[in-house]
């Protein structure tokens, strides 16, 4: 995370309580380590922004005594250099090519621990090297101690996804302004990254234009489709601003020049369910609503309005430094909001060989309900160019 | 991949040939199925670039008998268009939000499979979760199988890797034009994002600026430090064209306007040591020499020259779909190159708070040698502005 004066950012003495509490979470969990790989957990509780490289770097977190971050010896400095580092909240274990990483792992815990914790997008090649160099060592996932921290975001970390938020409202109004008709997804695609930089994001790391039928593809891959007049268009954009994830989606219907293609009466119907099912969503979040409970309201909506198959997926996902992270808006999920949970609210209808229609905000629980972090409206916008 | 009429590309027919190739490695090997997530294994044989969501796509590929790519079934358009969906050399299967996708792979196999292999970056929630659903079963890791297959570039895949190549020494030379002095290593890293992108590239993945002592730091990241007259910069960068990546670093001096800081000794000895490592290793390339071989006629210029120590890391990677891949070109490695072998040749030199030096090129095993596939000069350049 670079982060540019005036940004909100997060504090370096923050790290110190992360770490603190994880080690709290792991002593009451009875695990013996956490296992952190490179990516957002290792983020969030060192501030350590390490390169995905197939070499081993790794936070050894007992819940008492040092902390250790192992470390490729062309990283040491870097990982030096980062928060947790160069306030010596972990100790630097540096090695060497022709090293054996994953025994050094083990080498810095007690002897056969009983169970341990590896971060839940380590890769497949550090998993079965620490089950091979710690032989009767159950394996689980931090996930179940980190949850409870990470989907509580604090106020510098709400400020952040805020930040992303509107930056990304912008990029939305600014592309629903057009010109769109007679250009390609890509072309759009590619308009989007540079705008969500020039609003301030670290880099666009998506924007997905699915116009007319391609719409009906939730994450459809825009190509070399020109989009027309008299079909819709879904845009879902985003990207890090200071490390923390913008993810929005509209839907823009394209009634051409002289707005002689206005939408027909299934689509203006579709979009009023997914509108509605939106809302009633985000006006049901409150501490304590249930992640279940939430995708239920609004597939009630959709349901009712006589579309529940097309609502293909669920209804949201966490956010923060990961686009999707915990928890989880789907039936079945045992997750309740907390203060500071935050998560999109994505309904969604796709006909599949005609359309579909999103509505996506990044909302955050607060005490008295959902602060919704996406100001663009949620009416259709009937665009002509 | 969106790949550009014109542009070298792998035709649909190639995944027919892979997959058949790996069905009978994976017979050779023993082992009773392949299970490949997102990633570049699944692109390799496939053809299919899927999202990298926490949902499960997985290829489960036995020996014999059919197929099946399990699906999220929002992602099911998608893969059902991909080279190999579209073929029908996959059976699609899709899966429901609420339904166990792991349990749904461990029912396509036979019933208490004796060893799968996994993509060697499956993430450890998937990596768990089918242990958990496949209680007895070894796991191995795939690249036993694929490592062949994948480090034997066919002509079509290193067209795409010399496309690459070519595109990337463009940038080099554009950006050691200059002006570069009193510029950040930040700004810089934009300009070379942006020029990837112009000269082909399917987006800008990496551009590591490092000036004066932060040159010494192998995979810097570019931040605020302004670059100065009297100091090198080190200049590594890449990105994918048509999926296939390229990396080369070049190291340049920066002089001044008026030239009046050239060089220092210890500078030109150093940076002459790396380039003689680099021709060295490359002199050496043919089909069977080994990778360790490899490293250490590089690293014999270089400790002979009296800095063995402050070479910090391997000579080289692999590269292909993945900027790392295998084979690595390491002390230990019981790899040799094949005719088609494609990978890095990167000695270097850093002296911790001074400055360091790297050469990179991208190498072909040919048939008689190493085909080079950059064509940036090893000369020194020097810059004045």
């Amino acid at each position: 995370m670079s982060l540019t004066v005036g940004r909100p950012s997060v504090p370096a003495q923050r790290y110190a309580d992360r770490l603190g509490r994880a080690r709290v979470a792991l002593a009451a969990n009875g695990a013996d380590a956490l296992l952190i790989g490179v990516g957002s957990d290792l983020v969030y509780l060192t501030g350590y922004v390490a390169m995905p490289l197939e070499r081993l770097t790794m936070l050894v977190l007992p819940p008492t005594g040092s902390a250790t971050l192992v470390a490729p010896r062309l990283e040491a400095m870097a990982a030096a250099i980062s928060p947790a580092g160069s306030t010596d909240l972990v100790e630097i274990v540096p090695w060497d090519e022709t090293d054996d990483a994953h025994a050094l792992v083990a080498d810095r815990l007690r002897s056969r621990p009983s169970r341990v914790l590896v971060g839940d997008k380590l890769w497949a090649m550090h998993v079965l090297g620490l089950q091979a160099a710690m032989p009767g060592t159950a394996f689980g996932l931090a996930t179940d101690v980190l949850r409870t921290l990470r989907t509580r975001k604090d106020a510098d970390e709400v400020a952040l996804l805020r930040a992303a938020a509107r930056a990304a409202d912008r990029v939305v109004m600014a592309i629903a302004h057009g010109p769109l008709i007679g250009r390609t997804e890509a072309d759009v695609s590619q308009e989007i990254a540079d705008r969500l930089r020039d609003e301030g994001h670290d880099f666009g790391e998506f924007g997905i234009v699915a116009s007319g039928p391609n719409a009906a593809s939730p994450h459809h891959s825009p190509a070399d489709r020109r989009i027309e007049a008299g079909e819709p268009v879904v845009l879902d954009l985003g990207g890090p601003l200071g490390g923390y994830k913008s993810d929005t989606t509209r839907t823009v219907w394209l009634a051409g020049p002289d707005g002689s293609k206005p939408p027909d009466p299934e689509f203006l119907r579709i979009y009023d369910l997914v509108k509605r099912a939106n809302e009633a969503a985000e006006a049901a979040v409150r501490p304590g609503a249930s992640c279940a409970e939430l995708d239920g309201i609004a597939r009630r909506v959709i349901t009712d309005g006589g579309y529940g198959p097309q609502f293909l997926h669920r209804l949201g996902h966490g956010i923060g430094l990961e686009t999707h992270e915990e928890p989880y808006l789907v039936a079945g999920s045992p997750d309740k909001l907390a203060e500071g949970t935050t998560f999109s609210v994505e309904p969604g209808i796709y006909l599949e060989g005609r359309y579909g229609v999103r509505i996506e905000d990044i909302v955050a629980c607060g005490a008295g309900g959902a602060d919704v972090l996406n100001e663009t409206t949620h009416e259709l916008m009937v665009v002509t160019g």
